[in-house]
């Protein structure tokens, strides 16, 4: 069993207007110290073993559909977990 | 200047519809590998250095404005990060 952590977040070139709003919100909170808030998609996803590689599984995944490669990025980790 | 990173997700005992139907896509796409998906937001947040502590700050922040207590949890983690 592995354990999947995905990040997506929109590439540093592409304006957040959702961030921009909730650091706004953020700000008439009363905490001026935020400077920027970029949001993003996280997903964790357990992933059974197989015969397949889970790297190119994952990325397969994220490429069609988790994440719209035209304007976001994205990034993974993999843990192996113990059977219990 | 602290670069914070939020999750947010829902509670285990809350189910996620959404991690649900992206599962059942994927398993469409022929990963019957994946046992289960759910989905968080993500939040990059820099603060710049102040009087308060980060910590305080991004607690309440989440707790009011990022995440839905009732049905969601987080977690954060903060990087301290020079100035250049």
């Amino acid at each position: 069993m592995y354990f999947v952590k995905v990040y997506v977040t929109y590439k540093e070139s592409v304006l957040d207007p959702q961030g921009q709003a909730v650091k706004g919100a953020v700000h008439r909170m009363g905490y001026e110290e935020i400077d920027e808030i970029r949001i993003g998609k996280y997903f964790e996803i357990k992933v059974a073993k197989g015969d397949r590689p889970v790297e190119e599984m994952i990325e397969n995944i994220c490429d069609k559909l988790l994440a719209n490669v035209n304007m976001e990025t994205y990034r993974y980790e993999i843990t192996a977990m113990e059977e219990v």
